[in-house]
Parts: structure tokens; sequence; C-alpha cells
């Protein structure tokens, strides 16, 4: 598999400068890539590096070209973004890599007689599809999905493996979701009725979409009267949970292990570090960035970048500073009792 | 679907003032409910939004009546817990609305045939049941489900698709649980013997008592030579680990991500915000209250609500604070060397 | 179920003392251990409860020996490590107790005739095996699991009920790996172009070595271009996540819910407590210790034991304490004032 540059530029743009006819059969790091491969320079700092790189063909930032293009010999592709180039072109090649799988419903699957599979879509084996469910052209729904009644998947969506899809939710276009996702499940609602817990039945949904990815054994709780909102364009990574109630805003992207509490509205463009926690019924507007492992107990109204989390220290450092931690309300204290007595003692003076 | 009031108020108590006759359809919340339904006041802020509902019905307490009224002009239930009687209602007519499963065992299920299977289960597609394994009446078992061998299933408990139930693991009436949970798992116990691990076998059990909700890709792991003990009443979100030997006390309930470490003893009407974790071998008693995101290193033997999370900033004040906090100890010697200078100084006088 | 001490002795080693043909049926604890098993004592602390305790037989050190023998009078094995001697023979008392799997492929399961399915292994109802998979001997893998495309197992690993494990990827000898666990699923890549994510493939694999333990529900992600390497004896609680391109350093052990960000490289022998969280890129070497909910943001090169999580309080010390925290700044400024303000005084005298 191979791919003359030329034909590369036709597909995902960008200014070819060297030999059109060079041939390329993958990409590669710049410290890696052989003369066989493209490579991308995305990062300024290696512009010495990629002057090295042995590869066939570098993709990089005009600002970047004239430092780069006096010494290194290959082809270069010119593109204001050589970082989502390289994404375009990996995809590519991985498309040409790929082992299509053929349409059709597995002889072991379990569909409905009342689901509307698309002839083009792939049901693999043991799959269990409940009635009125509708899937769309091209998805792909691999070995041991549950798809729940009445949910509805889109075209060119992809459920890996062992997904579980509740009743009722939906999922727009070229999704995917990796094994072990939970969609759907019932919201943590309960009354308590004198110590004893009264279940709040949770008949939302939970609606995803177009262009969402959802990482291995996330889960997204559905409503409890109205829906879960899933925006398009989130890309949430591996054991995440979100409650019910949320609406996530579109093109907001959240690290592994991150949990969203019930009925929190996050908006557009915001990232979220790994582990962060966001409390139940908080607002947080556009634009926001969460460090990782940070709590966000409360609303956040203003754009930027947000922290908390203590910082790590050798063991026997960190028990002293917790102790003191512990204690910063006597250590105000001393501090005012100090200010007092040295107000009198310039008093006296 | 509808229903009289004067049906619903039999059915589940409370002081009916009004119309006996209106009928209602369903349960919303105060400002979306319509005319064809009922709502319910359990926040005292929000009375002058009950006021101007729309709802054909109002569930309220005593303490909010006289307010409500006067002004409001459709049918009023009166009752002690406004909001458990909402989650009453709701289940009422989320029960109406459920499509029943039929009882049986689906065709593409494995079931062993020393397995015991009440006819009036359901045991969905694909689902394997190994030896031994005992399904109670009215029990519900969704597709893609494994229950080990000796296993038991108490009447009208639910597994929701692709819940993974280990051999010997018991759980009582009423239960649920949802996709992707694990029970029964090895706890995490090695012997380390010159930097190599030993794996401690895992014989214990899991036991789950009565009306017990487990939440998605939620994990509890079977005890090391005892068993790990859920009480009844308990609720567990998602993605919750509770390890090996562990004892939670009835009622207890546990918001989304949080980890519970082995053998830890947890006590009765206990809540845990999200992404708490409890240390292992620890002792929490009856009542006690942890926040989202907090760490319990050690025993809590007094009730009452703890909490232990950095607080969040903007990153650039996180930063000054943090840097601060990692010098603690130092900012401590130097209040202490202004106090003798102080002292010092005064005694001189 | 029992066996001569003498027996025990020659298969796992130890020096014998006492009546070499005790036979016991069983390990417990030293307080529950009754005449017919036998016990262990491998904290010192413990001594007195050893003394009294009613086991037939005693595992315990050299060091403990002088102060047991005289009193106890049962056998004993003294052994360098008697709580990894007590691991092995729990060991040898849960395989006599096991009940073993008849080899072979159940009629359910779907294997692709590409498959390369050892005789001696064990596939269970509802499995999926895809092409040119190779299972080696003495596997087991459960049912439901999926095991995709070109990827390997190893001889005697076994897999839990409901396993993913994505193309390519490969696990060595005697692993486990529990239910719900996923391995393979897509690294979170993705370039940002003018807010839109461009996924990039992830087009490298999961290499797991020999003896490693992967937890319910734990995750690890497959590497972009190169491979995501977990060594050999690295040990993994449940509901971890791993994410693309890590490299896990051999017998390295994390408890639960621990999450590792991309391209982190974790050196050998390292230890996790439940819930710490590393960020991406970064390198901790050899012999690191991290305690519990304790987030590691910047490389460690030193070996030791590291900690930093927010100290757990009633809820209305916290608030105090973190008030002052959130002002820390000002606190500082207050004291330099103090300094000054002192020095001032000082100099004037």
């Amino acid at each position: 598999m191979s791919i003359r540059l030329q034909e590369l530029v036709d597909r995902l743009g960008g200014q070819l400068i060297g030999d059109a006819n060079t041939t390329v059969t993958g990409i590669a790091p710049l410290d890696t890539a052989d003369s066989s491969q493209m490579t991308f320079l995305s990062n300024p700092k290696l512009r010495s590096q990629a002057a090295q790189t042995k590869a066939a063909a570098l993709i990089l930032s005009q600002a970047d070209d004239p430092a780069i293009g006096a010494s290194y010999s290959g082809a270069r592709i010119i593109t204001h973004n050589p970082y989502a180039y390289f994404a375009r072109a990996a995809q590519f090649f991985a498309e040409q890599a790929a082992i299509p799988l053929v349409p059709g419903i597995h002889s072991s699957a379990t569909v409905h007689p009342d689901a509307e599979v698309d002839p083009t879509a792939y049901i693999g084996p043991h799959v269990t599809i409940d009635a009125n469910v509708v899937i769309a052209e091209h998805a792909i729904i691999e070995a041991g999905c549950f798809i729940g009644r009445d949910a509805k998947v889109g075209g060119r969506t992809h459920f890996y493996a062992n997904v579980s899809f509740y009743a009722g939710c939906e999922i727009g276009q070229r999704g995917i979701i990796h094994s072990g996702a939970v969609i759907g499940a019932d919201g943590f609602g309960f009354a308590n009725d004198k110590g004893t817990w009264v279940k709040i039945p949770q008949t939302g949904r939970v609606v995803i979409g177009d262009d969402v990815e959802i990482g291995a054994s996330t889960t997204i709780d559905r409503g409890t009267l109205a829906d879960t909102i899933i925006e398009d364009d989130v890309k949430l990574d591996n054991q995440i949970h979100i409650g019910h109630n949320c609406h996530i805003g579109a093109h907001t992207a959240m690290a592994g292990c991150v949990g969203v509490a019930g009925s929190a509205k996050i908006g557009k463009y915001c990232t979220f570090g790994g582990a962060a926690m966001v409390l139940g019924q908080l607002t947080i507007v556009d634009n926001v960035h969460i460090s990782a492992a940070s709590m966000v107990s409360r609303s956040i109204l203003e754009p930027g970048h947000y922290t908390g989390f203590y910082p790590l220290a050798k063991n026997a450092e960190w028990e002293k500073t917790a102790a003191i931690v512990r204690n910063l309300g006597s250590m105000r204290e001393k501090i005012r009792e100090l200010e007092k007595t040295i107000k009198s003692l310039t008093e006296k003076k």
C-alpha cells in the first residue's frame, strides 16, 4: 500500500514542495520514520530533529519551513496545522490497511423482527437487538453488544464488542463506542423516606449527537424525566461517568476517569484532565479547561484554566505539610496575635 | 394511561383536597407539568413556582399547604414527605408504561441442566447460567449476562444486559444490577516474595441483601477467606469499586466513582459523594457522610459530615498556593522565629 | 480433601517441626482456624494470638519461632516468608477444591475457521474468536468474551466472562483477566483543527507479558503508532485506566481506580495506592511507591514513597482550612510585612 504525494495532497490539501511522484507507505514520528514513510513537525522545538529525519516527506507549517527547507532534502507539505494534517494522513493509511467487515447479520445474532437494520450495516456474533431499534447505513455493531428497544444508531457509527445501549437511547452519525461502555443505565435517583431509599424511575433517555467518541467502560446515565444530552463532536475517554440529566456541549473533550454528577450543564469547547470531578447541578460555561484530578465544586462562569489538587511530595514531607494544613486555623490565629503585639509595640513607641 | 386521584391516594396514601375524580396521566416538575399531569413541591423555596404551576394536582407538605392552598386551584395531596410520594407516584406511572417481558428462557441462552430457573423468570438472549445456579420467581436476566456456578438470584431481581456474576455469589430480592457490573471477581490479594507477587486465592463470596441497586460498571470483589457483604437497601452508583472483605451497612448510598479498599467496614445510613475514596482495613460508623472527592485515610468513629479536597482556583492562583503548601514547613518556621523575636523585643522592654 | 504436612512441605519447602503425619484440610486466619486446619503468623504483633491458635499447624518465621514454640503444641513450618508460604498453601488447597473445566469449544461459541485454538483450551458459551487468533494450551476463555483478529493468548491464561480483547493484542502465559476488562481500545488521540477534533488512528497494540493479572473493568488502550507495554508480573486491580503508549515495568502493582495517562513510563517494582493518578508523558523510576488518591504531575526520578492528598476533616473545619488555602498568598504577604516591621523595630533599637 503506497500513495504518491500528489495524490495525498489532492485529497488532504496543503502546498507540496518537492517531487510530487514520491510515494510513501505510511506515517511515523520524526525520529523513527524511514525513507518509505512521511513524518510531521508540529512542535517548533523539534526543528533540529526534523532537519535530520530520514522520512521521504515532511508535513510542516509555513513558519517552520524556512528553517527546515534549507537542510532537509525530502519533499515538504506546508499546511496551517501539521498535527491535524498528520491525523488525516494517518486516517488515510489506516483506512487503506483496514480489513473491511462484510455487511449483514451474523447467524448467531438475535435481531427482533420489528427492528430495522440497514442492509449495509454489520451485526456481529451474539449481538442482541430489541424491538423497533433502527440501525442506519454502514453502522457496525460488533460481537456481544446489546441494543434495547426503540434505540437508534446513526450511519457509519461503530460499536465495538460488548457495548450495552439501553432502550430508547440514540446516537448520531460517525460515532464510536468502545467495549464495555454502558449508555442509558438508570441515573442515581432516590428519595429518602425515614432512612429507606425509594427509587425514582429514570424515564428520560440519552441522546448523543454526531461524531461522538465514547471510551471503554465509560457510562452515561439516562435522564430522570428529560434526557441526558451529549452534543456533536464530544470526545470521552475511558472510565468516565456522566450522571443523569447532564448536558455536555459540542467539541468538549474529557480524559480518562472523569466523573460528572447529575444535572451538570457543561459548555462547548471545554477540556477536562483525567480524573477531574464535577459536582451536580453546576454550570460550566464554554471554553473552560479543568486540570487533571481537580474537583469542581461550584459553577464556573468565566472561561479559563482551573486547577485544584494537592501537590505531590515525598511522603515524610507530605505528612508535615498535611499536619499544618489541618491546623491552618491556628496558624492564622498566631499571625493575628503577632500583628496585634507588633501594633501595640509600635504604638508604644 | 391515566388514574383518578382518589385511586392514587388509595394506593399511596396522603390527604386529598379537591376533586377526587380529577385524572392525571403522569408526573412532571413544577415548571413543565401541564394540566394533564401532577407535580410536587419538596423544597419550600419553590413555593411561588408551585402556586403558578399548571399541573392538575400538587403533592405537598402540611407546612407548605397554607401558602399554596389559597392561590392554587388544582387538587392537592398532603403528605409528610412529598419527594418520596413523587418517587412512588412516578414508580406507579412507570410500571403502567412498562412493556412486560414474557417469562421463559430465550432459545439462544445457555442454561446448565443442573441450574434451577423459576418458570416466572425471564432469561434473555446469549445468557450463560452455570451449574446449580438458582434464579427465583420473576427475576429478569437480560441479554449477555453470565451467572457462575452455585450463584443465587433472588425474586424480582433484575440484571440488565452484560452483567458478570461470579460463582457462588448471592443477591436477595428486588435487586437491580446494571450493565457492565462485575460481582465476585478476585480481590486484589498477593504476597510479595523477593519482589515477585504470589497470588492469594480468593475463596470467599459476595453476599448481597435485598433491595440493593448496583450501577453500571461497578465492581464488587469476592472475599479472600470470608465473604464481602452488602447489606439491604444499599445503593451504589456507576463505576464504584468495592474491595474484598468489605462490609457495607444497610441503607448506605455511594455516588459514582467511589472506591473502597479491601476489608473496610462501613456502617449503616452513610452517604459518599462521587469519587470519595476509603482506605482498606478502616472502620466507619453509622451515619457518616463523606463529601465528593474526599480521601478517608483513617477510621471515622463519630457520625458527621467529613470533607477533604483541595479547593479549585484559577490555574495561576493554584500554582501560587500549591507552591506555598509545598513549603508550609518553612512558613511555620518563619512564624516561630517572628514569635521569638517579638518575645525578646517585648522582654527587653 | 486433606494433605499430610510432610507432603505439603515436600511441595512447598520449609522446615517442619512436629508430627509429619498431621493432616490438614485448609488454611485459615489465626483466630478462626480450627484443629483440622493450618494457619500462619506473618506479623510479629500477633505472636500472642498465634500462641493460642487452635490450628493443627502454624507457618512462621525463624525469628518468631522461639516465642511461639514453647507454648504452641501443634506442628510448625518454619520459612523465611510465612505470608508467601500461606499464599502458596492456599493455592494448593484452592486447586484441590476447583472443579476443572472440560477442554473444548462450546457449541454456542463463534470461532473463526482461521483461528488456532489448542485442543486443551476451554472456550465457553457465546465467545467470539476472530480470524488468526491463537489460543495456547490450557487457556480458559469464559462466556461472552470477544477476542479480535490476530490476537494471541498464552498458555494457561484465564479470561473470565465478558472480557473484550481487541485485534492484534497479546498476553503471555499464566495471565488472568477479569470480567469487563477491555484490552486494546483506541487511545484518546485527537488533533484539534479550529475547534473540531480530528481522530488520530490508534494502530499500535497492547502487549502484555507473563503472570499478569488484570482486574474487573480495567481498561488498557492500544498504542498510537508503537505498542502499549505491560511487563511480566504486573498486577492491576479493578477499574484502572492505562492510556495509550504507556510502559509499565515488571512486578509493578496498582490498586483499584488508578489512572495512568498516555505515554507514561513507569518502572519496575513500583506500587500505586487506590485512585492514584499519573499524568501523561512522565517517567517514574523503579521502586517508587505512590500513596492512594495522590496525583503525580511531574516525573519521579528518585525511588521512594510519595504522597499528595488533602487531609480529611470534619466538614466545618475543612471549610475553614480550605478558605485559608485559597488565600495562602495573602497569608504569606502578611508574614513578609511582619518580618519587615520587626526588622525596622529591631534596627531602631
